[in-house]
């Protein structure tokens, strides 16, 4: 059986072995919510960044650009990071540029580091990612994005549902796959509450943000599709 | 209202201030809960150690030496880092050096970036050690050491019995001392199984290890001092 693997943080991803593996990345709070959105409503290929800098210089090739810096929209930037700003049907067919504080830099270093393929999960694309893993029968690390390379508790409870899903598929070796199934199984009845008391929303609620994000990146497989990295892109294959 | 926060790698510290904050070492199997096995049957002091070869240096200085590597006992050494072996008479008024995989290298970071206090936590002197946590009423940093920089679900799980018990005189913004709660919660009833199904209690099974040692670990007050690290060395306060 292959073997499946929960990382809590990208700052712990080193002391992995990732080289032909399938890392799923995790953003619950918003990139990787936001970019299934995207992929929904008809978004041809998003480039992800580490940084609003250099996120900005595709604006001169007809990308739509977005960046978020600490959960606020950078100015200047066509969108941040909320994915109600990524549900508009305008953005069909068009290509988009993300910059995002967690997510971006978590696929950089997965890529960097040899993985077989690197995909996209969140609650809106659950069912349609855990069929595509069992399908492809890979090792799998599921990397939590995380806060500011910090553990976070939406990531890990998005990881822990993965786990709860296919476990009886793979081999699950892992403590932090484990705990974060455990995690999952005695709070999936009270999600939003958890998600609501987690630091990252509580930073939303602070900046008066959209609370309504909370709600929306939680609801599940909203957005049935499967975003893979491919030549520097993600592109949608479901 | 002073701030407890939940680290669960020593690879993560340098993502959280440490400067002028307590700091509470968690080396569940075994090395915190073997220094206070040690502390209880009257050791005098204990130099923690990052290698095996530092720590043989001090046999000449009538130290008893302990290392363990991935586990088991260092060839050479008086003793690994199993609790029964700490747990001897003839250890009273010694001092013992003790090198271990995980453990020792987090007290020397969070030693090395300014904490005010480092302490010594485990099973076995939890209500002692939240005593004193609360008394002192300091900002607070419960460290897990973790399987080389992994996550691991014992450490893990004794902090979030540790936040549990104090979380009422702390202010708990931290989403990994929240899921360290909620698991120790909801697995309270079941610790053992727990602990036992996880991979570092595997790896003593593996080898044919004293399997004892996981049952040993989850004594509840079973050594109720306080170690803290004072010039170098711990020793107790309690």
């Amino acid at each position: 059986m292959k073997n499946l693997e929960v990382v809590v943080s990208p700052a712990l991803l080193p002391f992995y072995h990732v080289k032909n593996k399938t890392v799923v990345v995790i953003d619950i709070l918003r990139a990787t919510s936001s970019m299934c959105v995207a992929f929904k409503i008809g978004v041809e290929k998003i480039l992800t960044l580490a940084s609003a800098e250099e996120c900005k210089l595709f604006k001169e090739f007809d990308f739509i650009i977005a960046a978020e810096k600490d959960a606020i929209k950078v100015a200047g930037f066509d969108l941040g990071n909320s994915p109600f700003e990524f549900e508009n049907p305008l953005f069909a067919g068009k290509n988009i540029a993300l910059a995002t504080t967690n997510g971006t830099k978590a696929i950089k270093y997965a890529n960097e580091n040899g993985a077989s393929a690197i995909v996209i999960g969140s609650f809106l694309n659950i069912d349609v990612l855990c069929n595509w893993l069992i399908e492809q029968n890979n090792d799998i690390i599921l990397l939590c994005a995380g806060w500011k390379n910090k553990f976070n508790i939406e990531d890990t409870l998005f990881a822990g549902a993965v786990v709860n899903k296919i476990e009886s598929n793979f081999n699950v070796d892992c403590d932090s796959a484990l705990a974060a199934k455990l995690l999952y199984v005695s709070n999936k009845n009270n999600l939003e509450n958890l998600v609501r008391a987690s630091s990252h929303a509580k930073r939303f609620q602070l900046q008066s943000f959209q609370t309504d994000d909370v709600k929306y990146c939680l609801q599940m497989n909203s957005a049935p599709v499967l975003p893979i990295l491919e030549d520097n892109y993600f592109k949608k294959i479901i």
